[in-house]
């Protein structure tokens, strides 16, 4: 790809540089090689551009540079153009057209003609199957399932019946969607009465779902996660739970049921989340730390239960110290005992 | 259903009502249209009493109502009549016999004549599948598996080598029961020398086995959850472990290996329970806590390590103002070695 | 199996026995019946040596026995000879060379005509099976994988396009092996632009992998999991990271991307470890702990941060005392300024 081209679609804007220079690909500062382009995006990194073998850089627009031999691409925000350069020499294959012979699709079902379905995967009544959706060997759809157009589901996913999944959705391996929520009521013999788990789960477009993820249906109504959600590997998300657009949940998070997360809301590695409580757009829970109680939009949250990370900070550096503050707190009832002691004697 | 026969099979009784009332289904305060029947167990939401348009409510003995337009069905647990009308109005579905031609089934393998296999389920030697048992696509039973009636096996779920599953127990999909238990002795170059894991996993009668959940097989004899015991998505139960009746399990706990749980214990989110202890009937351990000590029956236990909730709750309000505690221990000192050197002078 | 024969083979003396009594199995001291071997290894069981039915026992060199009854096997490690006993009284079954009818096999493939193809397991283009590779039923290879020797992969395990798994591997069912990292850039509308994950898994020989653990592919290059790592169920290793020679990793534990973790480290259960950070050899994180940082070798962390665990023993200790310490803090700084009140009166 020229130059040019890249930096037009990657929204850069070229400065010094041959605009017909050929770039064949983009990789790290220390890896690239002659023929690529690189970034640097954080200033920590600047020594290792002056030994970067790369042809072009991706550079913010203050940026110095003392090299003339590297075309540099100004860009506001250098990682977001080099991923975008990266997007563009790794794109995702496109399914070709395929129906494996040892698939076992219902015949209710709508498959769109250039669907692709792996094989043994198995797809029950009623479900609709929209265009190059990517389904992997040992898939199981349940009945009544929709599945939006260039989605893709990794080998091993299972969707429950009537789940309904949005376009441009990526499912890894072995993820679950739409289990049985996990709800029961106290019988009289204090043995457990399953509660009727009679809702579904709706994944809007873009969403990412990472590997054993798990998302319950909900007992009624929807579980439902927004428009452009990322979640990792191994999460546990509960029965009618609501994930708002672009929030991004981490690895081994767990949300207990009927709880609502915010726009933009990260939740770091293995947070956990109590149940029917609300967390505040653009809120970050930092990695380990949970809630039992709503929090309001903006806040940084750590601990268990998790409170203002600066306060946070401050806690758990003297937490550290705890045994000497129990001494000293001794050490000083000691001192003012003796003290009045010594007090009253005067008198 | 009849008013009559519903308040008759949930163990109600009827208030200034119509025996033959129609009630068609059940559902919340908030979603109940005309025809259903709805219920009051939290006090808190006892105004949405004057607003439900259901048709009926289940109602605690004392519980006042100022409505004459909605039949009262009175239960000592009005939750617990409530569950059992879901029940009533959302029965799991039975499922018809049926064998798919996909399925990959041993010769020696048992299987009730009115049972379901799904497309590629594998079924190994010399196991036994009871009556009315529904199995998805995409299980593997390894050999000598048995499976009693009406039990249900969701999609990707592995049963390996002699595991022994109870009536009625519901599995979801992708979990794994009777991989082998973590255990190695420490080899003379420090390397790790596998011990093998020669037990296996029984789960009793009623019991419900979440997403993603793994249960070790024991390294000598049986791993067991028994009658009645609840399970969620994505629990890590190690082997030789001994889960008894009634025990609620909730999502991403964690038990290492040889550890037994009390009749009723509740486990609340990504709890963890270290090896060979005994937590004692009816504990509570509160989400994310930790214990590597025995607990003695009734106790609630919070905290890593986990202790008294009640002392907890006390901890963890003084925790966040510990930073100001520091510095206040610091001034204390300073002050107090103030007055010493002004008595000092005094004297 | 001759005692003699057993002695030599588990790096034992024989002490005051018959060379030709014939040994039939290993067990525990309880559980041992006549003709089997047990061991002693923690003097807290040596009661139990009286009454054990068990006809050898394997004792460390000191160790003092007054039974004559029993033949004595001495081992400088009792339970690593009773280890190796038990391995050679319970070895993996060899897998006989077979493929099922149902699996698919893509032409390109190189199979060993000495592997085993269970039922439904699907393997892509130009994959590599070694000799007496054991893959179970739906089992999913994606394209361009290697499986060394004797690798054994049980039911539901996915390994992703270009993973390379060396010899002598266990992977539990239902793990995932090579699923795309957990990498995004945030787009100018503040949403999340997938970055390619162009790297791979490479797992060397004698790892032993768990029931639905996750092993995300690298962004660039390799995560690598060295020589004889044993990871436990449902563990999360993200993208690019390396986990050293003969390191444990229990259940449940996260590694956030780009870590990498040193030989012989033990992370126990639920652990939680930060991106781009090392852990230095021979660590030991304790059960639910955290770090953000570097761990120098050889240190034992604990606690969310992690700290030292004998500062942490003694922080744990003092918190739960915590409410009663800021009492005693109020009550030091009234009595404080009482003292200073009566001493401005005095003058």
């Amino acid at each position: 790809m020229k130059l040019s081209e890249l930096a037009q679609q990657t929204g850069a804007t070229l400065e010094n540089a041959d605009d017909d220079l050929e770039i064949t690909g983009a990789a790290g500062l220390a890896e690239a090689v002659a023929g690529q382009v690189t970034f640097l995006s954080n200033p920590r990194y600047t020594p290792q551009v002056k030994e970067t073998r790369a042809s072009a850089i991706y550079l913010a627009g203050n940026a110095p540079i003392d090299r003339t031999d590297i075309a540099v691409l100004r860009a506001k925000d250098p990682y977001l153009a080099y991923t975008k350069a990266l997007r563009i020499f790794h794109p995702e294959p496109k399914a070709e057209p395929f129906i494996h012979p040892s698939a076992v699709i219902d015949p209710t079902a709508q498959i769109a003609p250039d669907a692709y379905i792996g094989a043994c995967a198995v797809i029950g009544a009623n479900c609709v199957i929209e265009s190059q959706v990517k389904i992997y060997p040992h898939v199981t759809v349940y009945d009544n399932v929709r599945i939006g157009a260039q989605s893709v589901l990794h080998s091993g996913v299972a969707l429950r019946a009537n789940a309904e999944v949005g376009k441009r959705v990526i499912i890894h391996n072995n993820a679950v969607i739409g289990s049985d929520g996990f709800g029961f009521a106290k019988a009289e013999d204090k043995s457990w009465l399953k509660i009727p788990q009679t809702g579904r789960v709706v994944i809007e477009d873009d969403v990412e779902i990472g590997a054993g993820t798990t998302i319950d249906c909900a007992s009624v109504g929807e579980t439902r996660i927004k428009r452009g959600v990322k979640i990792d590997n191994l999460v546990q998300i509960g029965h009618s739970c609501t994930i708002d657009e672009d929030a991004l949940i981490c690895a081994q998070v767990g949300l207990a049921g009927s709880s609502s997360i915010g726009k933009r809301v990260i939740l770091a590695g293995q947070v956990g989340i109590a149940g029917h409580l609300h967390v505040g757009d653009d809120v970050v829970l930092t990695a380990k730390s949970a809630t039992s109680h709503d929090i309001p939009p903006g806040k940084i949250i750590s601990g268990i239960p998790g409170f203002d990370n600066k306060e946070w900070l401050r806690s758990v550096a003297a937490f550290r110290r705890l045994g000497e503050m129990a001494r000293t707190i001794r050490t000083l009832e000691k001192r003012l005992s003796e003290q009045d002691r010594s007090s009253k004697e005067t008198e």
